[in-house]
């Protein structure tokens, strides 16, 4: 790489160039996919963090209990943040929001703070978050924490991209152990009961306890239940340390967990890029594609639909 | 094709040929998908019809006094239904509930109903509905309706395999007109007002007529708007007159609305055969695909997952 390239300002800390990088990867610009090739390589080196839960239990205020916790730490330990909001009207760069939630870091240089709105396409989302996640881990920051509210298909998609995932709960949010839903419940490593001083607090934390009990022989290691009021910062140490116990795992634990988010990965974008060149290669009424024909004998029934799919497989998907 | 082969059982309008076929396609056999094959150009005849709203708005009953309309309309003509419940805990085969809400019909012999779970997967519910249509069509039903609860991905489906898509709502479900998701209006040619003899009946034709006007400039035809009373067949032979106008509509509008179906059932059959295709080439860790070596190297950190969702594409998918 050129002295003073984007790639290199990036890997030295310059928080203008990795702004700019992470807009151009969300435009889809191809130098900005470009220079994301170039640092995967020097990714690896992050503890990524997914919290994921409904909305109400008090998320932000954990991230932000958890930023300032990492930044005590010491060494210099740079904290990022992918805040995914699947209801935000909000395009790729929105921060005010943030700025306003976590506004104590909003003047610290060692955290930088990311918002990702789902425009409606969820599959974009997942990419979008792995590769914000990804640029922050080359660009040094130590910890990467993804935020995410737990609805449908993001909760599932902070699994590809996090090495360990914390759903968190709360007391008087309907039924609570019956508000997780199972699926949640599936990818937590780490379950934490916020607003821990609250009315039901004790109640919940049995009611778990004895679910999570039910679920040992299915997980190894079994899942973490913790309780913490964000809100003091009561237990976010302990959480801090639960997270850290997660890095020592066995290798090939920790290994295999890495292959199935490469795979899962390596899935969803290629169902977004296979998507769009399937588009490009059908086209539209009016301007139609190399395989336009196909839909022309489809809807003249000269040819039935799966026969005509898998010609379009067996042609090849060029990406674009 | 063979003397006395399924296909030509299925064409002389043998039922239990007719619902072993179905069940085989559902079971993805290769035999039926080369008999789906063999009917496709026999179909087009049929007039397919989908029915779609939320949960009690009277969808079953209004296909049933259509069902009865269309009999008694004469020259043999035989209705085909196919339900899909995306709710329903049964597989493919289930018509129990179906029976006993159409129970009058159940002795008739030119009336089939066939039920449709989605047993999870969304992509191949869109599939076998159209699937379902396009055998029935093929086996000279002459209507086939489709009935389908409004939520989630299944009222989108439907517009794929339908020529004339009817929304049905009614007064007194919540804030009538709020309820009708934006989705739902735009893939409504007619818009129904069941259970009209309530309260609020009035009052949510007043506002679903004031809305449509709004739309008009962006429909053509525009959405048409009837009350009907289904529990007492009142608006049932308006309703099928309104469908029947559809068919009259230009040769041209027509076929651009096949083209568009064509295209839509296309690119859902081939992401899912690609789904299948790329799990295959990628494998599992215990059983490696021929390119697994994709995920590794996105593991290791060597390859970003751009590039090698790229390679996927370009090696080609063989759909199994």
């Amino acid at each position: 790489m050129a002295a003073g390239s984007r790639v290199e300002r990036v890997l030295a800390g310059d928080a203008r160039a990795l702004a700019t990088l992470l807009r151009e990867l969300d435009d889809g610009l191809p130098a900005a996919r470009q220079d994301l090739r170039t640092l995967y390589p020097r990714t690896g080196g992050a503890l990524i963090i997914g919290i994921t839960g409904n909305p109400g239990v008090g998320k932000s205020t954990l991230v932000d209990g958890l930023i300032a916790r990492y930044r005590r730490q010491g060494q210099g330990l740079r904290v990022g943040v992918v805040a995914v909001d699947p209801s935000s009207p909000y395009s790729g760069g929105a921060l005010l929001g943030d700025r306003i939630r976590m506004q104590r870091h909003a003047t610290d240089d060692g955290v930088f703070i990311r918002s990702l709105a789902t425009r409606g396409q969820m599959g974009g989302l997942s990419r979008s978050t792995a590769d914000v996640a990804a640029v922050l881990d080359a660009a040094g920051f130590g910890v990467v924490l993804i935020e995410t509210v737990g609805v449908g298909q993001a909760e599932i998609d902070v699994v590809t991209a996090a090495e360990v995932v914390v759903v968190v709960t709360a007391p008087g949010l309907g039924d609570d152990v019956q508000a997780l839903k199972a699926g949640i419940l599936e990818i937590a490593d780490i379950l934490v009961v916020n607003k821990g001083d609250r009315d039901g607090a004790d109640r919940a934390l049995r009611d778990l306890t004895a679910m999570l009990e039910l679920a040992r022989p299915l997980r190894t290691p079994p899942v973490d239940l913790l309780r913490t009021v964000a809100a003091t910062g009561e237990g976010v140490e302990a959480l801090a340390v639960a997270i850290d116990q997660r890095r020592r795992l066995p290798d090939d634990v920790r290994a295999a967990r890495r292959r199935q988010q490469a795979q899962a990965q390596l899935m969803a974008i290629v169902g977004e890029l296979g998507r769009r060149a399937v588009g490009l290669a059908l086209g539209t009424a009016t301007k139609p594609g190399p395989l336009a024909h196909l839909v022309d004998e489809v809807a003249a029934r000269s040819l039935d639909p799966h026969t005509a799919a898998e010609a379009v497989l067996r042609a090849g998907l060029i990406p674009r």
